[in-house]
């Protein structure tokens, strides 16, 4: 592959997650990849200070930390101890020297089921997180996930509503995150990505595919690209169309990937980056 | 229970799919069901006349046939045939002396990732087949599936494509089917419900409640009505305030509800259906 061909290429670190960081990043380097999202657990678990000093010494951009949010409780504790672990999440963004924080925003407490209000429960967390974000230099990038996630996971289930939530702050503190995976069925979301890139909330694009048969629990059954239904090539075009310029991540979650050697899966993924959605 | 309280209560036979369609006559009219909504299949196998027979001797009343639809083939010969079938659904329907067809659009064909193009599809078809069920005294009911669905089973994802659809024709030939599983997650789907109302486009109101961990291939892991996320009371208002008067079907597919016995699963949903719905 042409380094052209992955300028704007990030891979997601759960897309390999079989690869242990310095892996990760030796193999990026190998294969000319620029740019990695990554997540919490497995940062904190190699350690903060020593998981950005890999990423710089390696070259490579920290494009997204994955994830904040699951902010629907309404245990008062609970709630208190959800702000306070965003708040960590964004000095860990800051110090892996990402941009954007991804929020996931959780689904219905138990025993609730009032998708409304905990969406209401959102918008309150966010109040008290998007300035605090703002004063470390990151944005927060709500991300909708598919309707099938509604109850147990996030009650955010469309670009229509991320951006009702993003818009009552301002644009360099609050957008969205575009996964193909979670929004490729919705007939209203090339609009709302023209809505976003409008207001300057298009922060965060993410690629997978939709394959069938949903695996039990339906998390890890995210396709490889040009393995499913999702036309990836026509998607990287609506948000272009808007004016995002931004890196584009590769994030699957899938068993059969994980079983393989993961170089061997960062290869392929990268190859299918390049066939399918450039 | 009170005879009035299940007075506008039909089961969906694929709810107790372990029972004989005598079987279910039988269990029908000893709990004071009025209403069963049936499926092809299992009335094929029993014979189309012996069923519609068994149904008038016990006085149930057919609430709707389940299901025409699956007109997304782009094949010119798949395509006929698709159409033929739905005649002869239609056909069965009146037979049965019902007045409502369920309709389920299907998926994307093989190797596809077009579904605005599949939408078109059932648009098309919907021209040939509204007229023809006119004629039969039946209303199609395009019944929208939830998203995870979109690529293997219909590409009909929300009530306002639904309706989109719909709207083509007089809304005594097309309608739609408001099913609480596939729907709960959408906050667009009251408004549309409210749309179908005024148009007088409700032809069918379905109850199943939503739990998880899904199952794998994730079609039958309905709930029981109470056991889930889904405020059933809430949806049966919102189907009541746009001027729905008619049955409400209860239809669960869940394997752990089929390896029980047939005629106490008929009860406890009854039972359910009156506590959680009414």
């Amino acid at each position: 592959m042409s380094e052209a061909a992955l300028a704007r290429f990030s891979i997601n670190q759960m897309t390999v997650k079989q690869l242990s960081l310095p892996e990760l990043a030796t193999a990026c380097v190998d294969l000319g990849i620029p740019g990695v999202g990554l997540w919490r657990e497995p940062v904190q678990a190699y350690g903060l200070e020593a998981t950005a000093k890999l990423m710089r010494d390696a070259g490579l951009t920290v494009t997204t930390l994955c994830r904040g949010g699951f902010l629907t409780a309404i245990d008062a504790h609970a709630r208190v101890a959800a702000i306070d672990d965003n708040r960590a999440a964004i000095d860990e963004a800051a110090t892996l020297g990402t941009d954007t924080l991804v929020l996931v925003s959780g689904g219905l407490p138990p025993g609730s089921k009032d998708l409304h209000g905990a969406r209401s429960r959102i918008a309150e967390a966010l109040a008290e997180l998007a300035p605090y974000a703002a004063s470390r230099g990151i944005r927060l990038a709500i991300e909708p996930l598919h309707p099938m996630f509604a109850s147990d996971r996030c009650v955010v289930s469309t670009l229509a509503q991320s951006l009702d939530l993003a818009e009552d702050f301002p644009p360099s503190q609050v957008g969205v995150c575009v996964d193909t995976y979670h929004v490729w069925w919705d007939d209203q979301a090339p609009a709302q990505i023209a809505r976003a890139g409008q207001g300057g909330r298009l922060h965060a694009f993410q690629l997978a595919d939709w394959i069938t048969p949903l695996p039990e629990g339906v998390l890890n059954g995210r396709g490889q690209l040009g393995s499913g239904s999702v036309d990836l090539r026509q998607w990287r075009g609506y948000v272009e169309e808007a004016g995002y310029t931004g890196p584009i991540e590769v994030e699957l979650f899938n068993e059969e990937l994980w079983a393989r050697d993961g170089r061997e899966l960062l290869s392929e993924t990268a190859r299918s980056y390049a066939t399918e959605a450039c």
